[in-house]
């Protein structure tokens, strides 16, 4: 069904257009953005949303997380990365099942949905549930079966994932697919090779953590013998589009070198910060012309998957940590949840951004309550001070997927219910 | 009318009781908390709330607010400390009429309600007409009359404060009072020595930013001929009740001093990095036995009055940026946000805890939301993972302000025409 989205004050993320325009209409048909403008006239029968005061914008890419996480939410505070990956999160994922990927896949969705995030680029395995539940609640998803060579099956696991090529590419308007590596700790330096081979014959993005911790950097070094990590990244991943996750202990030589290669960074505030990791210098990256993207991580160390909060820290800590007040631009932050998003996973020719032609992921925000009055300046009254719960309306793919904040056709406790269980059933 | 909470999930934070328990009952009428219980039988016409699956907690004290600064909110993105108040902030609070201070604190009020803060440490100018909104809106407040030399009428200011004390002082149950200084940078020795004097004399609390950034302490340095900021307030505030807001840029010597005197600390999290200054070093106050509590500062820095946001930016920067997972258990965090505040403003007897004959300033939280679920370690739940959106009810002083997120008999609408004109005014 085609939808008008009548006098909204947009901030459409497209290159070339205002950065903020009052007054404005969308017109969305056959999945797509096809009309943009102060007066547009709909269709018999389209849905017409009256977004008077409400600000529209590109749904949110959450370049970093893992959906089946959502059963970990606050069960593992006080850990650090390794003790909380070999003491407590392995052990549990040993015990997963399919049916618990996709229902905590589904939650997952749901979370996505009512805050405003209209794609996930997703690391995990048993992918095909996860796929699965982004299908049946609508939410756009770029997945992977992840390599990571704990128990030595990788020819398993590299088997699975050229399946999932095979069955999921190009098939489903809102599934697409990346090689997923786990990280150059947990991967010796034979699977790192054979990996970024794979993803370049492929032509897919490469998905990997890379520098999350100073522990992880001095694993590395001791098992590559070498001087820097990076060195890995320039032997094996040039040729390849790179996504890393965290980047937090790099040196700025580092970062000079990571910005020589087709490297997007995803960026995970939250989860750094809960796992003891550090900050990461997001402003240099940026000056340096990285493509910075912002992800959650799982709920396991992130809590939610909520991208306002996301962008808000990412500001916040570059401003507040390196003590400097003109880091951070509000509008590269809305960037970095929007387009450079889109970038990071070869999708800015589609999503990103509101341009006639792409795809509709659209949401809608309502600022007309007491916490986000009066308005200021509309970008830093989205970075710094909206919440997931002040989306009103979410559109993935043309579809209208949360309306006036009721998401329609599932039965949300029955989905608290079985995750409820699961985490029960593994802790 | 009385009120009885029905089947909560307490978490009380009183000393004595068990952190949390399921099933409570807790009746409260004239303003006081009268029974708390597994079967407690209501009066006649009772209000009864079934609070079944929701937590019900002390509300939130916030130990360092200007609810006048409303109207700044996000309108000086970019700015530093001192350029900010010199340039921004300072002439446009010249504009402001009592009226504007009327309607910015109303907005500040409405908003603390609805995110489930009962308590405000404001500091400010034209106070009565921010006793006036909080009487109003039937928020409890701890007020003062601010002395700061920029304009030499001391005299005056000090006299208006006297006038406060004279005029509200254990005449309403929801208003006290201390003695606002703004800082030690902002005022000369001889005004330190007489307000310090002042407040002995009236038995009041001392409220001051302290510390806020690098500058501030290296003016104070220049201006009082001292090796330590903290000199001043072992010369001056010993034998003072002293809340001290920021304390940013302290060294680890001028913190175990501190330790030795009567001092709690506003710890402001979300303000200090948007204003470029720096992290706390709340875990080492803590570990040295100081009272920290918790502050959202005013909106121009603080974006907004949301305490579950601040515990949240607490917990996670004591935690990253010091790299030490073990910092900051959950429990602390709420107490911070409860009865440390409640201490910090000397009213530990009356509020802070949900405790038979204290004050009924009760919240009740519902954490059956797509992101709230599945519960894990209950505490966490809280810190890092409920917003002031997730507040279902508010009680304050045994009135219930706000019912299923209902805040009646407030035009709330007109109340943010208000203020959008007050800024568009003085900007």
């Amino acid at each position: 069904m085609d939808i008008l989205i009548k006098n909204c004050n947009l901030i459409s993320m497209a290159y070339g257009r205002p950065k903020f325009e009052e007054g404005m209409s969308i017109y969305i048909s056959g999945g797509k953005i096809t009309e943009i403008g102060k007066d547009v006239t709909p269709k018999l029968n389209s849905v017409i949303i009256d977004a008077e005061d409400k600000v529209c914008m590109p749904g949110l890419i959450n370049t970093h997380a893992h959906l089946s996480m959502s059963v970990f939410r606050e069960t593992l505070d006080g850990y650090g990365l390794q003790d909380w990956l070999n003491k407590k999160i392995w052990p549990m994922e040993d015990k997963l099942q399919n049916k618990d990927i996709y229902y905590a896949s589904l939650l997952s969705c749901l979370e996505m949905i009512s805050t405003g995030t209209t794609t996930a680029n997703d690391m995990y395995f048993m992918t095909e549930d996860t796929i699965k539940a982004a299908l049946d609640l609508g939410v756009r998803l770029q997945a992977t079966r992840t390599i990571i060579d704990t128990d030595k099956k990788q020819d398993e696991k590299i088997e699975e994932l050229e399946n999932l090529i095979e069955n999921y590419s190009n098939k489903y308007d809102l599934i697409t697919l990346n090689v997923g590596l786990h990280g150059l700790y947990t991967n010796g330096e034979e699977t790192v090779e054979r990996m970024t081979n794979f993803a370049k014959e492929k032509q897919l993005p490469l998905h990997m953590h890379f520098c999350e911790n100073e522990k992880e950097v001095e694993d590395i070094k001791l098992a590559y013998n070498v001087k820097f990590p990076v060195d890995i990244i320039e032997k094996y991943f040039k040729g390849n589009h790179n996504i890393l996750a965290h980047v937090v202990k790099v040196t700025d030589e580092e970062i000079d070198r990571l910005s020589k290669l087709n490297v997007s960074v995803s960026h995970c505030p939250i989860s750094n910060l809960r796992l003891g990791c550090g900050v990461a210098k997001i402003q240099k990256m940026l000056d340096k012309g990285i493509n910075v993207s912002l992800g959650t991580d799982g709920q396991g160390s992130g809590s939610n998957l909520d991208m306002f909060e996301t962008m808000k820290f990412t500001a916040l800590l570059q401003k507040g940590v390196f003590e400097n007040v003109k880091n951070m631009d509000s509008y590269e932050v809305l960037k970095m949840a929007t387009i450079n998003g889109a970038k990071a996973l070869g999708l800015e020719d589609k999503i990103g951004s509101i341009e006639v032609g792409k795809s509709a992921d659209v949401i809608l925000i309502d600022l007309n309550t007491e916490v986000t009055n009066p308005k200021g300046t509309i970008f830093s009254d989205i970075v710094y001070n909206t919440k997931g719960s002040n989306v009103s309306h979410t559109i993935i793919n043309g579809k209208l997927v949360m309306n006036e904040r009721e998401i329609e056709n599932i039965d949300k406790y029955a989905i608290f219910s079985k995750c409820e269980e699961i985490i029960k059933r593994i802790e």
